[in-house]
């Protein structure tokens, strides 16, 4: 066990200032470096005993046999359950006792991602823990340019933040909505952003089946036709209608994903309170039914299919009827969630940087912080919505972006755990030192200090005088210079001349296929 | 089991706006209201396992036994020791194998701190978390006056502040130095404060052993003298001078208090790297050294004197030299820690809403929120520091005081657990609204929502449109308003009018006794 990631398994890529260029500019450069994925060696949460998980899988069972599922305008679906022994009426589907748990049972307990960098693989399930930026937001918000409806311009800045920061495993999806490209289209110009700008992995289109085609079909381009389906290449995101109900937007691409051997996030998208009951046992019953339906049919579609268990859940100001992040009952569901995920053997999908702020505030970073404690601690494998959400959803923020971004370098250490290795414990130095003395230059102190504790790469630890002179700025102005500085220095990563070619080919004639759609 | 904590317990009294005062006036009126101290029913997150546990334990046992501790200038103690059994050289105490944990086992495991109101009294160990603020900054901050040196006026606000903060149990210690007040006196004007301006229970003073005996006299006044001894009426802060030193003012001031029968925290004081060693398990293993050592002189003084096991721990930024706060390396000392004290059976002592930004801004909010979230689970019987600190203690901020004590509110509803009672489980609920449906109108998000969701008292949760229309205003700025409606609307609990004079009387007493002393 070592709590030295500054170094472990990073790839590090120094920019600029070889030669004869000063050491100062080395020190102060941005450099692409980017850890594995984590690999937890600290202990999950269980807030739930056994008896009450037993009380809400009872449930959970009673729900799907009992009053059932919707899956609407789907008669192909309503086919397969029926063949599988689900009773149907109309879109109504009623799941015998044990049958949707039988089915899931093929889903694999963790499965591997691949990246254009193999470097950049991500195994998503087990112990691990795979970061992901923020998804959908149509709003972007920066400090320059304030709040303002997202373009592809954006998108791909916040691509290549992704790319340069060193915690985030993964490039995501629609990290924000490029508005400015036709509805029909768009998602061709994002996966063209993440198949390029970066070699992190990725998200596939969901928005119509047709457009998870496209995203499996760019796939084959980009890593060859025979690869995909042996191996998975995108992850991508299906919400649940909830309450129950499973529409055939989502369902049709989950469709394609799952045929093709890509994942997909089955997630029930809960605002408690309006889509699932108040209360937390309520909506832990509601989330693990909605979750071993879905996932027991993508097992239908394909037996074998890698699929997460996911579990978005806010809470409601019942005063306004806003959703609201960050709080108490938020951070139970997830760790029940968890729990129920790992008793079905499933990787395990919540959390984020969730926060319901207009601003990079105060308020931002205390909802986002609990999230991100409650996720570490409660097993989430796949983390969406890790760096840069802000209000609710409706933006992405480049300043958060950094800021969580960086914040995400916590979890990472804490999920080192403790290192009790001979040299850890220090007896040594405890015994060299001695009562009144201190630590700042005994040998163990110089063997491991730079590696001994987590830096932060965007907040202030200079004394106040320091601080102030250099303008007093606040947490959003420090990350404001450091997206401008990363921006500055992104460059992005090789990409195979023929491929790229081919790339554009299909983005041009899938253009051209059909007329611009908005809205 | 309940979520509800709105009003469990609560002792709530409205003011104002009785009679025929308008309703819209007393829903946003500021309310007194207290919580009683949280009582956890989650379990305890345990990062080490048996075997670092015991590692860590014999390592401790081999400091105390082969480097010893220092009890500076304190003839008395060296001769308390000796007598116990240990090898005295010089200052130099070295404890047998076993006889710290020994003289550790006659302290209480948990123990009642008596407030001056009843319905305030706390329970100090066990499965309780009593939360009290900021303690020791010589500055506060706050939007309109700026950073500035604080004054009496500014500590008697921030008790206030504490009288009127739903979630703070104790009125804490010293929640800004008074510099404008003689340092000889200070303690006699803060404890004055504590003793009128609130009901809820407080600290000692601790910088000078006359200055610990004041503040038991003026206990003795207040609450009767045939009560102080039998009743604990302070917890009060004995700081360890790591490594491994026990000065003697703060010896002094805990020989007092323990003579008297009153509780003291005795808390190593570590920012590692420089007062211990830069490891986690390394500086573990002088926690719980120190910790034993101090905690068994309490013990020698007067076997069953209340005491809790404190951890005061901050990472140091390598490059700067200054401690750092939220950071992985605290939190695993924390859970470390508070393992190692609940071996003993003893309270436990630490986190606090600690941060090292300048401004009540997201880095002193992500440091903050990682460091209660990391207290909450980790076992935490008494948070010091809960609400109001800023710039690695420096300054008392009056807007993160409001900020924190919402957080605090957080923590409530967490401890509470999942409620599975049949109502809870919403089988009822789920049935009725089915597929497509939603769960607002239904009956029982009706007999449920006003106590379903913890909710905040100062965060921002409107609409976009209506926050921007407003001002557009920062969780500071909010806090702001916040900080003066809870002042303007300040009452005083009563005070009977004889022990009023009675306590300054012996103020005055002890003010004319001495010449003004300053530094």
């Amino acid at each position: 066990m070592t709590e030295a990631l500054e170094t472990t398994g990073a790839s590090t890529r120094p920019r600029r200032g070889g030669g004869g260029a000063s050491r100062r500019a080395e020190r102060t450069a941005v450099r692409i470096e980017a850890a594995p994925y984590i690999q937890r060696r600290i202990p999950n949460y269980e807030i739930l005993d056994e008896e009450g998980l037993a009380t809400i899988e009872a449930n959970a069972d009673r729900v799907l046999e009992e009053i059932g599922v919707n899956f609407a305008d789907n008669p192909e679906a309503l086919k397969l359950w029926r063949e599988a022994g689900a009773e149907v009426t109309g879109e109504r589907v009623r799941l015998p006792r044990g049958l949707a748990r039988k089915l899931c049972a093929t889903a694999p307990s963790e499965y591997t991602q691949h990246a254009r960098n193999p470097d950049r693989n991500v195994v998503i399930g087990g112990k691990s823990l795979v970061l992901a930026p923020v998804y959908g937001p149509p709003f972007v918000r920066d400090l320059d340019g304030g709040r303002r409806y997202a373009t592809i311009e954006d998108f791909r800045n916040l691509v290549k933040l992704g790319h340069m920061s060193k915690w985030v495993h993964h490039s995501g999806g629609t990290v924000c909505e490029p508005t400015d490209i036709a509805v029909n289209k768009r998602h061709l110009d994002m996966l063209m952003a993440h198949m390029t700008l970066t070699d992190k992995p990725f998200m596939g289109s969901v928005t119509e089946p047709s457009r998870a085609e496209d995203s499996v079909e760019m796939c084959r381009i980009l890593f060859g036709s025979e690869n995909v389906g042996p191996n998975c290449y995108m992850t991508s995101l299906i919400n649940i209608n909830s309450p129950l109900t499973f529409d055939a937007t989502m369902m049709g691409a989950l469709e394609v994903y799952a045929r093709a051997g890509q994942a997909c996030i089955v997630s029930p998208f809960i605002v408690g309170g309006a889509m699932a009951p108040v209360s937390v046992a309520g909506t832990l019953t509601q989330v693990l039914a909605e979750a071993m339906a879905g996932i027991a049919y993508s097992q239908l579609v394909n037996p074998g299919a890698p699929v997460i268990f996911g579990a978005f859940v806010a809470s409601i100001d019942m005063n306004s009827g806003a959703p609201t992040f960050g709080t108490p009952e938020a951070s139970k569901i997830l760790w029940g969630a968890g729990q129920l995920a790992r008793r079905l053997n499933l990787p395990f999908r919540s959390g984020g940087a969730l926060c319901g702020s207009k601003l990079p505030d105060a308020q931002a970073a205390y909802e986002t912080a609990n999230t991100l404690n409650a996720a570490l601690l409660g097993g989430v494998n796949f983390m969406l919505h890790a760096c840069g959400w802000l209000e609710g959803g409706l933006v992405s923020s480049m300043e958060k972006y950094v800021l969580d971004a960086d914040q995400l370098g916590v979890l990472h250490s804490i999920a080192a755990g403790i290192d009790l290795s001979e040299d850890s414990q220090a007896m040594g130095a405890i015994a060299e030192v001695g009562p009144g003395g201190h630590f700042l230059g005994c040998q163990h102190t110089q063997d491991n200090f730079k590696t001994a504790f987590w830096r932060t790469n965007v907040l202030d630890y200079q004394p106040y005088e320091t601080w102030a002179e250099a303008g007093g700025r606040d947490s959003a102005q420090l990350a404001s210079a450091r997206v401008r500085k990363m921006l500055g220095e992104y460059e992005a990563p090789a990409s195979d001349p023929a491929v790229l070619e081919a790339l554009n080919d299909f983005v041009a004639r899938r253009k051209a296929a059909e007329p611009d759609a908005f809205g």
